[in-house]
């Protein structure tokens, strides 16, 4: 059904928040959460995405040759790189989205799009 | 004007997925964005965000004793792991909302509201 | 025997450099070492020391309450980062030895040990 | 003279560690070095190390179109990352060398070398 991807494609980074919030609180965990627990925790996570990549030698884009469940596992493994980089935003106070277009406007500022790089900057 | 704020709370990854490919390609830089290259320059902001509270030992939630330019510092680095996480999950043909909204679903199966939690799982 | 404790205490990084090189071609891994493969798989482990720390606050030195089965796969963990930077290095031709002698030799330069320091640099 | 190399070529974990705890007991940095900010230091190195490689995509072995100066740089980096680790495996109480002997140990034991490995496990 159409409705349910169009909810999909909209999911924002205050809908995450909130959720993360939520979901914590009711487990208790909020007192777990500090930053730096929760910055180790993206570690983990972003060591989980290196693993899924670390034998592999150069991955083209789309990964064509990836079977369905490694796909599925490494979806899992940006998910949780996500929620904890929103719930680490949040338990410091900084909100995510804002910062996050403001960073691509630094950006466009910083790399004129009239440039030839030669090399990724 | 509150017109702007409303828009802001609603970041979505999709619109930022759209942002980065747009910046990107303006740029000429979609041969430099392969899974690999994204996934080492995502470690590298990691690796700024760490710096940002590698001597500051435990950090109270919501930073209250932090410079303003400080916070807005981590801003700029939380971002970069964002919109670096975005364009890598956009690069390996997965839909980052999507697979975040599917994890949410299995982290609520796997970890009972109701249930006693002495330690973080 | 304190024979044995004496060899440990030289453990060398050229030892370790050549431990590691024959156990590579012993398993004809050799060709799964290039430089990109070896970071990624650094970085996992340097995850997986993250997950050891991640949820429990501040950490006293020395790990006054850690149950001996921690501590040795707190060893372990550290030990696979060690194993894998000694590779890795040594895949990229860097006399890992010689460089880490010289940057202890920059670093003395550089902060200076008559110098008052209120922050870590 | 060969006399220096022949040192250099026995760098051990046990002098680095000694040498670390003498360079920071000197700055009186030692305070500063609790387990868990020294680790967040050495996922910041890593972080170099990972930026030095992203934009390259494949490197071959040997790095053999480095220029001289990059890889000067990636020694100090990678010596970064092996400073820190070294120091925070003391300061957890941890014998290094000795763990990565037992690591060893334990990894030959793990995967046979008779065995025949279509991928790296």
């Amino acid at each position: 059904m159409s409705g349910v991807e169009e909810v999909d494609e909209r999911v924002s980074l205050d809908f995450l928040k909130h959720k993360m919030a939520k979901f914590a609180k009711e487990r208790d965990w909020d007192h777990f959460h500090t930053p730096r627990n929760l910055l180790l925790a993206l570690v983990g996570e972003v060591g989980e995405v290196s693993e899924i990549f670390q034998w592999k030698g150069e991955v083209p884009k789309g990964l064509p040759d990836w079977k369905e469940e490694e796909r599925i596992h490494l979806g899992e493994e940006l998910s949780d790189v996500l929620l904890y980089l929103v719930r680490l935003a949040d338990m410091c106070g900084i909100d995510l989205g804002k910062a996050a277009l403001r960073k691509l406007q630094l950006n466009a500022i910083k790399y004129k799009a009239s440039n030839k790089y030669t090399q990724h900057p």
